[in-house]
């Protein structure tokens, strides 16, 4: 999908399947040779599947769409046919390997998807083949299809759609855990969160309107306010001094701080609590800083955040906590308090209170493109990779990047981790 | 009151006013002279009252009881006939001057009393004389009267005792608002409190027990584990490895970590969080450590806690607090909040389901050692000053303290300051 203001990283033309449905059986369009575009969209044969690569730590150039062996469900295991999938900031942080303990490349990133149930593993109970789910991964979403264990797996509400709920899990769960299980958000509170128009700032201010009189403070880029004022009380721009904004308007302060920034904004973001006030580190997107001096400037980001004397928050009566959802799920095993997180979100959806707000639709071959706007904060809402959706046109002189095509192709045939690494699209 | 394994302080035998009443006028024994004991109780005249004073920063040697002129009450304040006060590991510390910004010496310690409304300043509404009342009071809590703020001034149940009612405020509110404000205490939880027999421990026993399958792990001296077994679901001596303790019994940790100890323990009860749970620091009575070396000690104490990198909590899903009521109170002017949580709380405890446990009851001349006790640990909840009380006659063999009597004493005629520094009973 071709939007404004997002650079192209495709270097040629790329061929578009037309018909992006769920069985197009044998209609890839994989060209051989330098340079060649590969064309997107589609399950392949039953043995293989697209899948976006990451081939190492790095920049956009480190990602490409190629072909995968089809996954099968392990005992207890849903092997999903997955329709769409969602972009997080912690995907760019997976991709520069700015995050602690990082995988072995290459992989498929990814941590959330939705799609049809296609097979269960043994012991699976509660899914049929054929159900509409969604649900998070640990990597491996961004791909045709995905096997998950079914303690990450939970239904779509039926109106919702693939794209809906591939944006719900992370940013709605993050959101809701971090408001009601963290900070316990109550009548007449006061919440400030930045990135408000991120897929967990729209979050946060949709989740705020379900209780009554709650004041929402955001930080945004100026040209998203348009679109996003209506959800917050008070929007201030993301370069503005917000700490000397939200004291002008209210004096004591916030009773809740929601902080996906990190750095000199935690000793901020405290200042600004009210006694009895909460601060919540959820994310660390400063430390995305560029396309290459990632390892250096994580580690900088690291060592320079402030550390927090428990006296002082004794004296002043506030509290101090961080959230990672995927932590929660993957190191900590939280699976039947997210299920009971994603329960109470989707009564809320079918009561209409709550509802994912999509930026756009991206083919797994844009997924460069897609990055490229999140790290330029150009979203207004989630980025989703359509599975079934087929690459926009790119005209010659889009190109940014200097191809890296040829130099790792090889026959389809070879061993796994030939074909892993084997580029589909570049 | 004369307690096992208490030392006494006074040297001499005190005398003893039997009839410890209301109104006993003109009836107080001041005996000049070297080495005389005063006698204690009973309020004096109308322009003066008995109080304890804190003469300067340091040992049990510093506190005696005094005259002091009769505070009348200003624009919304209370004037109360003070019945009882409650003694505070607090008010060791402020002994010690082991508090930030320690007020001016010489003052009247405590903050929380229970008495009967005598007089109304202008613009008090809601109260009427006669009314039984507990009250927080930012220091002069142990005299026989005190003038309070309406805002920090509630209502005494019915059926609640004065010395219950001087156990109440400062203990359950602290309990309360670090459970239920802070924590979010709900059904299946378990929370670990230090100093178990205490006052604050008890409180936080009772308030578990409101909440349906909560398990409660305490630590306290072994010589009190048979008096509070029946409140807690496991109970630890304080000088075991209580990590391993809990550990053994619940290898996930714990949902909530009360820690009034400081120091060495922020890390340990960081450590012992489940996911999401949250550790609150509430107090510090590890800075206590003796008579005489106090801002020494304090420093250190200070220095040496560890301080805590938000990216961890981040990775862990932690949170850490910290709890001074008196500093919400007093500092942050949350006296609103604090009044909701008081009106909880009495209803608990009109229907039984809580009820302050009160260790022993002292005279205002015998505040020494009832300090002494709670510096010992010796007490089983809390400590009460009953301002009607008359002293325990001592046998000249209980001495252990040399007696700065004749140092100080003059003419109860003097000045207002002479009137305060003079001895009433040393």
């Amino acid at each position: 999908m071709a939007k404004e203001g997002v650079e192209k990283t495709e270097e040629t033309e790329q061929m578009i399947e037309k018909d992006g449905g769920k069985e197009p059986a044998e209609s890839n369009c994989v060209k051989g040779g330098g340079g060649g575009g590969g064309g997107g969209g589609g399950a392949g044969d039953d043995k293989e599947m697209r899948a976006v690569l990451l081939t190492g730590f790095g920049g956009l150039n480190k990602l490409r769409v190629s072909k995968k062996v089809m996954p099968e469900p392990q005992e207890g295991e849903l092997k999903i046919r997955v329709k769409a999938c969602g972009l997080n900031f912690i995907d760019l942080m997976v991709r520069q390997g700015n995050i602690d303990s990082p995988p072995k490349t290459p992989l498929v990133p990814g941590f959330e998807l939705s799609g049809i149930v296609e097979a269960l593993g043994e012991n699976v109970k509660g899914f049929e083949i054929g159900d509409r789910v969604m649900a998070f991964v640990n990597y491996n979403a961004w791909a045709e299809v995905a096997c998950v264990p079914v303690d990450f797996v939970y239904k779509i509400p039926n109106e919702m759609s693939f794209s809906e709920a591939a944006a719900f899990p992370m940013n709605f769960v993050t959101a809701y855990m971090m408001l009601f299980e963290v900070a316990n958000l109550r009548e007449g509170m006061s919440v400030l969160v930045h990135s408000a128009g991120g897929g967990v700032g729209q979050a946060v201010a949709q989740l705020c309107s379900t209780i009554p009189n709650v004041t929402v403070f955001g930080t945004a880029s100026s040209f998203k306010h348009e679109a996003i004022k209506g959800s917050l009380t008070h929007l201030f721009d993301r370069n503005a001094d917000y700490v000397q904004e939200v004291k002008r308007i209210s004096p004591d302060g916030v009773d809740i701080v929601l902080d996906c920034l990190c750095g000199e904004n935690t000793g901020k973001g405290l200042g600004l609590l009210k006694s009895l006030g909460t601060y919540i580190l959820y994310g660390s997107s400063n430390m995305v800083t560029g396309e290459t001096k990632s390892f250096f400037s994580f580690a900088k980001s690291w060592w320079q955040v402030e550390k927090v004397n428990p006296i002082k928050l004794y004296e002043e009566n506030k509290v101090m906590a961080g959230f990672s959802l995927l932590n929660l799920l993957f190191k900590q095993g939280r699976t039947g308090l997210v299920k009971d997180v994603m329960d109470k979100l989707t009564r809320l959806y079918n009561e209409k209170k709550i509802k994912p707000l999509v930026d756009s639709l991206w083919a797994l071959e844009e997924v460069k493109e897609a990055m490229q706007r999140i790290h330029d904060r150009g979203n207004i809402g989630k980025l989703i990779l359509d599975v079934e959706k087929a690459p926009t046109p790119l005209m010659a002189n889009d190109s940014t990047e200097t191809s890296e095509a040829g130099e790792e192709e090889e026959d389809h045939e070879g061993d796994n981790e030939n074909k892993e690494r084997m580029p589909f699209i570049q």
